[in-house]
């Protein structure tokens, strides 16, 4: 059933097929790496084991509050790689880990180690800080996903006892709540598709509403506890942190913990999707707008700060402390995925592209066994991927959105089909009475052409959709063989006419190398300018250049190039030109010199490489924004 | 009795008059507003009443660890204010607050409120975090400055038997032990030369020579109190952050919270100062050029991080993010005032004097009573200085550099008397036996000529040494009127003659303005500049122009023009030209465009102010660094 307020839904994992050279590699990589590294680091660092609830006071490696939530990811991640990979080995991790955790629940459904085991008696006295209501809804999305692979009730059923809990415990009448870190909303919504029982979105909408509400709940909590303000003249977090500071229908700009904000304008979207609530739908677009227009990295990272791991203020993009983490650029995507699910605009499916090309796949190492939880722009070269991390949120996240990524390319409606992104293989929907097959022959993101053919059951009207990226700005649309006249409107080129098995599309989207600046309050880029080409962003790896490369120019008269590199990085294309670089004799022991004492630029070779693949080489100094030279 | 390692002694403090339109107002204005302000502050916040002892457990506001640091400096700074200027309602306070500490002090000469009434178990358990050693270096260079300012034994004597008792707890044979926050080495080399006992460098020399040996101290207090690595990927501290890393002689770069770094490193110099120790003397010069000549903001602020306050790496120094403490600039006074008597070389008046003018002196309102903790070359327009802190270290360290200026701006010889500073007013000085009186005249630092006046007892012959600051590159000399050829070395001019009664020297230091660049690696600064006229950096704030600062381009061949304005912020000299700036149309709800599609900037008005002037008018952005248009 599509929802009654959205103008397409996403097909599902199950009706897209990734055959690519870009996509599928990765998605293989986190098929027999990340998934299986993940469940070595979720063993190995006692996640798993806790399950038992063996831990007894006095133990080393307590439980902590959040670990729930790195398995779920884990088993989300898993679930839809079964979906599309069938894998008896990993099925059964899945299975067992699933068996554990049915062994951890509670009688009255009640599931979160640490305050089984370590804090018994604490169970929900802190909703600000401690993590029961996200762990919740992550194990929520896991049940759904597991279900919608396999077929299997064994975790859907755990987590339904568990929702079916929370709903006792929380609403009008009953506990006041709800969470520090937003995420059981959105889970609460798939769990409301995936059963049909009206109570789950109410207990989301319960949340959403309560929230913010005065007197703040957070601020009644911690005066419970006996808080006093932080002594520090750096201040501590206000309500924003948690987005608590009013109410979500009032929130119109993107602030505070920006994994949490983005988490919460997904459930926001969800709730928005089944009851078309206006004012929601309003702090939704000025949310989103706010964080893509106006808070976004080139990237397409968000949250600038590290303190907080925070959004700042507008156009507050600091490049070397940008914070940027992996998990924020894919609740990003998630939530802008939302969006153009409800509102059929491509500027929702340009950031998401943005985020997944750049900013969330810098999040992992080529092997897929390292992750940035920090994705800067620039660097000194003491930034590095690491294996795992005590906050383990994002290895898990990437491998998840990675395994579910043929659902963010298509999308389908009565009488449409949509094409978000280009990716080569295949998708397949019910479109106009018809099922409808359409395969795409590509070698985006290193070139636009993208050639399109339709396998039919029979003839139907319907518009094929086709967007035409923000970046891209000359196109030429050919079906079977001859240019059509088309229309862009909001980021699509719609073709409606009568289909028929066998017929061609052919979208040719020129990818020239372009030089980016950025909004003139944005005060680290000002007088800078960044490389892209289609929708990769590029840098500068000190690795490939003699000079420093962070204080290298780029005169706007010099020519730039577009070369590929089959062997460079698992195979890319390089962008290569004339910069120039600060002459560096005089400088001696000076830190600071009159200008008119230091010598002209000398010209030095250039080369960008993807952002997305650095560090994986010789670590060394980054840079995504170069001085220009006018 | 001079230092035996010393190339000359500071003028004390009853030795020099200033009488300038720079710093007497600002001395007066430390002296009628801020000191007395902070006096207030301290009472209101609880600081006095806490000496009475009367806290008792569940009372609020719990006397806190570093609470009589804050106390003493303003003793220290009351001090320097009654040497140069009787003041019988400020002599009453001190002796009142000096009676308190009297009270507050132990049988067995322990004074430390916070570990005497709340954790009076706890004395010197965590050598690490706590403050007693720090605050007790305080009381005892407040004991010091009392006594030589008033004569009186009062306060000196009750930090001798606070040092005393330290001198019994800590050495070898007795516990093993070092602040981990330094002060209390300098201050025992104070206290050293203030009452002739050895015991007291003694004592310093212990806490020098034990720092960063291993196994490390505060790693074993750590292991004591069962403390566990820090979950959060962004981590925590390491011993540098304390310079606890290594053993003093062994380290040469600047790590780690930079008021103890700089303090530290003062303590070690006054140790070199006394026994010409050699690998602490090599120690003291790598850390100053560490510091001044690879991680020194153009202002003269050091410690670029808000993380641990810290040193950040070479040529790390951000803008909008520097930290750049006051009491770190200020610390840099220390230790580079400290560093010039010991070599007599320039370099290091040219960064006491960089320092001063600028990231010092921007730690204070105009009115005195408003500091900034953090001072960062940029601003969005949200930072602003405040009455106080709850950690208030800034003002009174503030308060006592400004109320003891006139040590900085001379020193003396056997044969030699060295003007440091440039500022109108007078010197005394005993000078190859003769009494030497000499007076300055000059609008320094808004005008480069200083006009100098000897009055003598009799003909002497000795060096009259001037220093030429590193900012300048072009002045004359003239003695009685007359131009003599004179050589600069090591950043002094020195003038050896008979000289007699009413002999005159004129020095003029051509003061144009300066554009700035940074070194290459300063990748902050890559492609920007900024403006500096004589010792003053200049900033560009909003509320002077229009567009916006932060986006404002300055080309190569801007003409740039000094105008005094005698009626702006006090009186000072500002700098205008014309820059460029943005074209603002087409930008609409863009964040990143194509740079091709950006019009091309628009010329605008430029006019710079004083950077520590900044923010003392309308609330908006501020920079130092402009993009540089070649």
């Amino acid at each position: 059933m599509p929802r009654p307020y959205c103008k397409m839904e996403p097909l599902a994992l199950g009706q897209v097929r990734i055959a690519d050279t870009f996509w599928a590699p990765r998605i293989e990589v986190n098929r027999t790496g990340s998934i299986p590294h993940i469940h070595r680091m979720l063993a190995e660092t006692g996640r798993l084991d806790a399950l038992r609830l063996g831990w007894k006071t006095g133990d080393p490696n307590p439980p902590h509050i959040f670990w729930e939530s790195d398995v779920a990811k884990w088993l989300e991640a898993a679930a839809y790689s079964l979906a599309t990979h069938p894998d008896p080995t990993l099925e059964k991790q899945v299975d067992e880990t699933i068996a554990l955790l049915a062994g951890a629940q509670q009688a009255d459904g009640y599931l979160n180690v640490h305050f089984t085991v370590v804090e018994p008696g604490k169970r929900w006295t802190n909703l600000r800080d401690w993590h029961e209501l996200y762990c919740a809804g992550h194990l929520i999305e896991a049940g759904v996903a597991h279900f919608e692979a396999t077929g299997k009730r064994t975790l859907l059923d755990i987590v339904t006892r568990y929702a079916d809990y929370i709903d006792s415990v929380f609403g009008p009448g009953k506990r006041t709540g709800y969470p520090g870190h937003e995420e059981i909303e959105l889970a609460l919504m798939k769990l409301y598709r995936a059963t049909g029982h009206e109570r789950y979105l109410r207990l989301a909408e319960y949340f959403l509403d309560e929230r913010g509400r005065e007197p703040h709940l957070f601020d009644a909590e911690a005066a419970a506890r006996g808080e006093s303000p932080p002594m520090h003249p750096q201040g501590g977090l206000g309500l924003d942190y948690w987005q608590a500071h009013a109410p979500v229908r009032e929130q119109h700009e993107a602030v505070g913990h920006a994994v949490r904000a983005m988490y919460l304008a997904s459930g926001m979207a969800d709730l928005v999707a089944e009851t078309g609530d206006e004012p929601l739908r309003k702090a939704c677009r000025a949310l989103w707008e706010s964080a893509a227009l106006r808070k976004l990295y080139l990237t397409g990272g968000v949250g600038a700060r590290h303190h907080g791991e925070a959004f700042g203020r507008h156009y507050e993009l600091p490049n070397e402390s940008a914070y940027a983490e992996t998990c924020a650029a894919i609740a990003l995507v998630f939530f802008s995925h939302r969006m153009l699910q409800i509102e059929a605009d491509g500027r929702y499916a340009d950031v998401m592209e943005r985020a997944l090309y750049n900013g969330v796949l810098s999040g992992m190492s080529l092997d897929g066994m390292k992750y940035f939880y920090v994705n800067p722009l620039a660097s000194a070269g003491d930034h590095h991927r690491q294996p795992f991390f005590g906050c383990a949120c994002c290895p898990p996240n990437l491998a998840r959105l990675l395994a579910s990524l043929g659902t963010y390319a298509y999308s389908a409606a009565h009488d449409a089909l949509y094409v978000h992104l280009y990716v080569a293989g295949q998708a397949a929907a019910d479109v106009a009475g018809r099922h409808v097959s359409l395969t795409q022959e590509t070698d985006y993101p290193w070139d636009g052409t993208v050639a399109l053919r339709l396998a039919m059951d029979g003839r139907a009207r319907f518009s094929l959709c086709l967007r035409v990226p923000g970046w891209c700005t000359k196109w030429q649309l050919k079906v079977n063989g001859k240019s059509v006249p088309a229309r862009l409107r909001r980021g699509y080129i719609t073709i409606r006419r009568v289909w028929q098995d066998g017929d061609r599309a052919t979208l040719a989207l020129a990818m020239p190398v372009e030089r980016i600046v950025a909004h003139p309050l944005v005060a680290d880029d000002a007088g800078r300018v960044a490389l892209q080409r289609g929708p990769i962003v590029y840098c500068l790896e000190q690795c490939d250049h003699p000079a420093p490369v962070r204080s290298m120019t780029l005169p706007d008269k010099a020519r730039l190039t577009a070369r590929p590199a089959p062997r460079l990085l698992g195979g890319c294309v390089v962008i290569e030109g004339t910069g120039r670089t600060p002459a560096p004799s005089g400088w001696k022991a000076d830190l600071y010199r009159r200008a008119a004492e230091v010598g002209r630029d000398r010209p030095t070779r250039l080369r960008a490489v993807p952002y997305f693949l650095w560090d994986n080489r010789r670590a060394g100094a980054m840079t995504v924004w170069m001085a220009r030279e006018r």
